[in-house]
């Protein structure tokens, strides 16, 4: 017979006689239902339109006469004796969630593949011996399940569960299996956390699974670092050092533990009620957070050991959260285009939508994907460390005292964060201060500076006395001695501005090859989503006016913030989220750029300011 | 199209194209491929009939004219193109393997859960870019098999067995998981490990899972004894000590663990080379391996936690064989017939025969097991601890000085173990000593004994010289003072022979119950299967005597020693006997005799000589 449920419009079959609990459960409807089924906490309230057998004597006590005149049941009581429909009143129906990525909202129904329910199992008697675990079963396959999968920690667990509260059990299921089995009706929290494990930050959001609240949010300096910068460094560090890959592997883990200690404090919640985790981050770090040594990915052909999703039990990862909490470390799509790549697409919806859409997401490496749900191409290049600050002769991280804004009019102007003396220029503010340079004619469009004499001739006294000639090189005093923090001058060499020129050519060629390779043009692409920190301050007219992309004419610029991690909360939230990924891994075609005869002419043809 | 293979008959079903390699593993026919299908050992050698392609250069290169002309193509070149016929010679055809146990063989198909297979992985390249797992996935699915799921282990060790011999790798799969890969053609061991877990003694036996043979067995007490000699007194341990669960967990990994290595050692072999584990044990005993709580058994419903088979990778049981390696803890059928009884009935073969058999295991619990494969009933008695000789005035364990065997003709004869002088009584020998002095009229068909005056009157002097008379209580000296080690006697009191009669009772009363149950006469039994050490030991024309079970007119008597170990050899061994066990449970009805009005009238009734 057919029940269907509104207001989400499920619809299933069942044989006659099935409880309207049992269907729901079939139809994916979440009811209350903390008695388990018993008839005694009169929850599961429901309206009936059609035969559901006679009222029972526990719906004559748990409803008003009122209630059985407008058609209300309890949902363990009534049975299918006829086509039904079914509607389930506000309390008891499947919460939807939004998760923001500051521009941008994507909104899911709330189904984590961690869930809880309540079950009664009725204790075994002489006559029927049954196991505790075959009473489990039953009771389970009675509310209309397939057999569950208990792990061994739960089995343990079974014993004094079962028999602390007369059978009433709480159980703690992620992807269909029992990872923890509680006494009586448990209403502690369910919780999970979803990761960005970034080259440099690693931060972590602690989701409540039962309502897909955020509770808290932590981040740190990813400890890595101190084995290298970059990931080919640590890759470097594996060869270099016998147990590199076990001192990787502890340092990610060690953080992820801090972070979730961290996020539990702050939220006032058990660590060990975390039972779900998510973690993206590019396919190095989804290697090093498993143990697996990603060596082969630094040389060609470039391949990752594990590209496909895997799931592990938290305990084997060392991980300090419930010890069969299910660890989830996202697909990735290549060796260069990681799961955070992943993340963002899931984020930002381009494998679902119809409109042509770039996301970029610059850091050490840029990664970009092109596209729509007809086809989505991504690619990844070495952008060099120029847009994080590093490897400059003034620059730093985004940090306070660090240059972030730069404005030029006969004079220069500058904002630090957090507005302290100026200490060194980061990754924003070095696109904003070649942009304007470039406007003031301090630099020709190839990159060279000019000398002193040229903007003397220009009337741009103030600025030619910022140009400083070591020899043959050149370099401009953004901030002069008198100006900075303990009398230091931030000045960017011609060195600093070629960085910044391989940094922007390689993303800017790798656009233009994905464009190509669509075969489309500007105009076709209608939102171009920034991703990352970077992306999130850059200042999108500077952007364009040193070339790193193309002006898109018809496009709409939205800055997403960090859309990996969001990516991670939607699979962490949402068991349909997490399975489009598989998709997105399927769609998204990857363009090694390193054989690409035309990459080389694109890139140095996209050095030019 | 229809692919036959001969000697096995397995017939397969493929579709045009299939190499016979692939149609083999389809077939579950194991073929010899060093070389991983690549064509270059020229070991796969098969005879077709039938149209199978054209040859290959890799076929001219490896077989002669002859054989061409006689029909042999290589499996792995050869492709299906018509309905064939296959025959494999010999060298590469499933072995079959013979399980004795003492008066009992029962021969199976080698087809163990943990096989070894060799691949040829082809190198991803610039233009295929596909992940290790990726390219391995292919790779094996190309020879007719479904995904792989990779432990984490194996996932780690993947990218240097990839790498270290061009893609050809040895791959160790437990249950369809991959658990090891090693770099090229491996011919290391795949080991196994059969354990019969006694409450007493714990027995481990090492096997070579690509011959079927036997390399070692070991040895040891079970160190939980520390803890309590039975069942009970050690869930008595568990409800008094805060950490008992754990202790008697360590103990009985420990002494796997020890078992484990002196196997290994005296075979010569490396103890990270068993990659598959199976237990059996009483219900107990399998808890306390997996440690889950067994407490529930001891009181009314007497309900085990868990009595289906558990698989679980030795690592989280702290087991030093492959850390990935399968432990499987074989399936109880009652909280009180445990796994130990599943492997006697699966060695003996009761489940499957026609003709109606009786199987005893007496320990310091009896289970009996009585039926054929049309209906199997069991039930199990507390036995005491009469027949393992404890709790007696003089007993003692079938060890060095122990007495068992005893005649008596005008006075008393007994035989020690290894000869040395007198200490105690074991189990067989009281049963002998009791089925003689009921002979001799020493014991009248009570229980009671005699007075010195009854044997005088029958002219038996040198007996009546050893009755002794303690006020109401009398004893009999069987060894005398001056005839036993330091001087002192053997003697055996009134209370040991009630003992005895208390033992046998509950023994024989759920032997006539389960005749009673069956519907059926003790001519109908065909065979009697004594099991376990004392069933070894014990001599059944004293057995019968004393009454410890009927007479079976039509049966053959068959000690079969540890037909548990034998079954959990078998499981070891065969995935098919691995998987009749679960038939085995269905199959088995299990009586709980404390609950039948009828027990306590029959035991009374069997505690008569």
């Amino acid at each position: 017979m057919r029940v269907k449920f509104q207001p989400s419009g499920a619809l299933v079959e069942v044989s006659e006689g099935t409880s309207l609990l049992a269907a729901s459960h079939q139809a994916g409807v979440a009811l209350e239902s903390p008695c388990g089924g018993r008839g005694t906490c009169g929850k599961c309230r429901v309206i009936v339109d059609g035969d559901a057998g006679p009222l029972t004597d526990a719906e004559q006590r748990h409803l008003s006469l009122e209630e059985i005149q407008a058609g209300y049941r309890l949902a363990c009581q009534a049975v299918v004796a006829s086509d039904l429909l079914v509607r389930v009143p506000e309390g008891s129906q499947v919460y939807s969630v939004s998760i923001l990525s500051q521009g941008l909202t994507r909104e899911v129904a709330l189904e984590p593949w961690v869930r809880r329910a309540t079950l009664y199992v009725p204790p075994s008697t002489l006559e029927d011996q049954a196991s505790d675990l075959a009473a489990l079963q039953k009771a389970w396959q009675q509310q209309g399940f397939d057999d569950l999968s208990v792990s061994l920690g739960a089995l343990r667990r079974l014993p004094a569960a079962l028999r602390q509260d007369d059978g009433l059990v709480t159980l703690i299921l992620a992807d269909g299996e029992l990872i923890e089995i509680l006494p009586g009706v448990d209403e502690g929290p369910v919780l999970g956390l979803a990761y960005d494990i970034g080259t440099t930050t690693i931060v972590g959001y602690l989701l409540d699974l039962t309502t897909g609240r955020e509770l808290a949010v932590a981040s740190l300096l990813n400890p890595q670092t101190q084995y290298g910068d970059d990931v080919v460094s640590r890759i470097q560090h594996i060869t270099a050092v016998p147990n590199g890959l076990q001192q990787l592997q502890d340092a990610v883990v060690g953080a992820i533990n801090r972070i979730a200690t961290d996020a539990c404090r702050q939220a006032g919640v058990p660590a060990d009620c975390v039972y779900g985790m998510t973690a993206v981050g590019n396919t190095t770090m989804q290697h090093l957070l498993l143990g697996v040594d990603p060596s082969a990915l630094a040389r060609s052909p470039y391949v990752p050991v594990v590209a496909e999703a895997v799931s592990i039990p938290a305990q084997r990862l060392g991980l300090a959260i419930h010890p069969e909490a299910h660890v989830w470390a996202l697909a990735s799509i290549a060796g260069w285009v990681g799961a955070d790549t992943v993340g963002v697409i899931l984020a930002t919806g381009q494998h679902q939508a119809d409109e042509i859409s770039l996301a970029i997401d610059i850091g050490t490496n840029g990664e970009m994907t092109l596209g729509s749900r007809q086809r989505l191409v991504a690619c990844s290049t070495a952008a060099g460390p120029a847009f994080e600050g590093a490897h400059l002769s003034c620059g730093m991280r985004a940090a306070s005292g660090a240059i972030d804004q730069v404005s030029i009019d006969g004079d220069v102007h500058w904002r630090t964060i957090q507005n302290t003396p100026p200490r060194g220029i980061c990754g924003s503010g070095l696109v904003d201060l070649v942009a304007q340079m470039l406007d003031a004619e301090i630099l020709r469009e190839s990159g060279m500076m000019h000398d002193a004499q040229h903007l003397t001739d220009l009337g741009q006294s103030a600025l030619a006395a910022r140009i400083r000639s070591e020899g043959r090189h050149r370099a401009f005093d953004l901030v002069l001695p008198q100006e900075g923090a303990d009398g230091r001058p931030v000045r960017v060499s011609q060195r600093d501005i070629r960085e910044l020129q391989l940094a922007k050519g390689a993303i800017r060629a790798g656009i233009e090859i994905l464009l190509d390779e669509l075969g489309i043009g500007h105009a076709d692409v209608a939102r171009v989503y920034l991703a990352g920190a970077f992306g999130n301050y850059i200042r999108p007219e500077s952007a364009l006016r040193i070339g790193l992309m193309p002006a898109f004419p018809n496009a709409e610029i939205v800055p997403v913030g960090n859309a990996a991690g969001s990516g991670a909360k939607l699979a962490l939230l949402s068991q349909s989220a997490r399975d489009e990924t598989r998709d997105i891994v399927r769609l998204v075609e990857y363009l090694e750029l390193s054989i690409l005869p035309e990459f080389q002419d694109q890139f140095a043809a996209s050095m030019v300011f």
